[in-house]
């Protein structure tokens, strides 16, 4: 099947965005956390979170400035800094049920029955159920000319994670804490490892471990 | 376990590469398609590659200038196009394998024996093995200061997909296709749906489907 771009102009809107957001892969699902600094706290679930570096350690993710992520925006802009907590098996459809349009001052934390976890002073809430979570400082938000979308790159500042699921080699075996991966809009998923790859070198077999 | 920003940066380097990359959760597996007008072709795994917007339809993805994505980039700026090809699970080493140096001159198509495919006068190369597929315009590159690495967006022009995996909604069911899920740096996972979610309302509950 082949879709050109007259035909993807052509189709109607909501089936489009169907099948733009299938195109990408899989997707993380992750709960970002934050709070206005006047006691308002905000929880959304956003299926854009990429790796941007290591050192030093940065995160970006996509908002969009007119959704239910306005509060999300408007919350990093205004304290600096959030949290990104993986979505786990535990939790997937209380998370989903975060992108519902409550208004600011309805916190999703209590309407989905998540739970806050307020950690070293930090003012962003973490979400107490998710098991591999993460605070950031904001460094950058700019809003990109060609959409009107806003890119957030955050450093990572504190990372809490379950031990056992750490290997030797720094990995964290996020299928081990059934962290779940999203596909399309709305659908989520449980994973099974094919296996780890060794470095690839040019004329050298790969291996698995 | 915490770690706060010390012990991050007291980590040693591919410790912290591997651990910092496993945070932001599944990622997308996908393979970049680009050729240099002059005959040479290249193949680059990228599990950055994040969706942006449906209307337009723009995809995203970060690339390191002074790695091995250094010719997909030089390419895509040269001929203002390139494809992205999910890998499934029939040639998900072979993909791996791409992220091996090879100098320039030298196809990842001929070394990792995937095949490219020519659509349409389309300058950039598909990988014939992909099951999901689609061209893209560049419409933007941009160095981000926070780490010197480069912002790509492009618009989505056409786009090759399974019939049978496109759900009447326009959901494109992406593990049908066995397209594969990446973690951390080299962990790779095929997928099992826990549920699709009905779209989220404020006290309403959640179906699925």
């Amino acid at each position: 099947m082949h879709f050109n771009i007259q035909d993807i102009n052509a189709m109607e809107e909501r089936y489009r965005a169907k099948l733009i957001n299938s195109l990408s892969g899989f997707k993380s699902a992750n709960l970002i956390g934050t709070t206005d600094g006047k006691g308002n706290h905000n929880l959304a679930i956003v299926s854009s979170v990429f790796h941007i570096g290591a050192n030093p350690p940065l995160v970006g993710m996509i908002s969009r400035p007119h959704t239910v992520t306005r509060d999300t925006l408007e919350n990093i802009e205004a304290t600096g800094v959030y949290t990104i907590n993986q979505v786990c098996a535990d939790i997937w459809k209380q998370a989903h049920q975060t992108s519902a349009r409550y208004p600011a001052e309805m916190s999703e934390f209590e309407e989905t029955e998540l739970t806050p976890e307020w950690v070293d002073g930090l003012v962003a809430p973490y979400v107490a159920e998710s098991r591999v979570k993460f605070a950031l400082e904001v460094r950058e938000t700019q809003t990109l000319a060609v959409n009107g979308t806003v890119l957030i790159i955050g450093e990572i500042v504190q990372v809490i994670v379950d031990e056992e699921a750490i290997a030797d080699d720094g990995y964290i075996d996020i299928e081990m804490l059934e962290t779940v991966a999203v596909s399309g809009l709305d659908s989520y998923h449980v994973t099974n490892r094919l296996a780890r790859l060794s470095y690839a070198k040019p004329g050298k077999g790969i291996e698995t471990f």
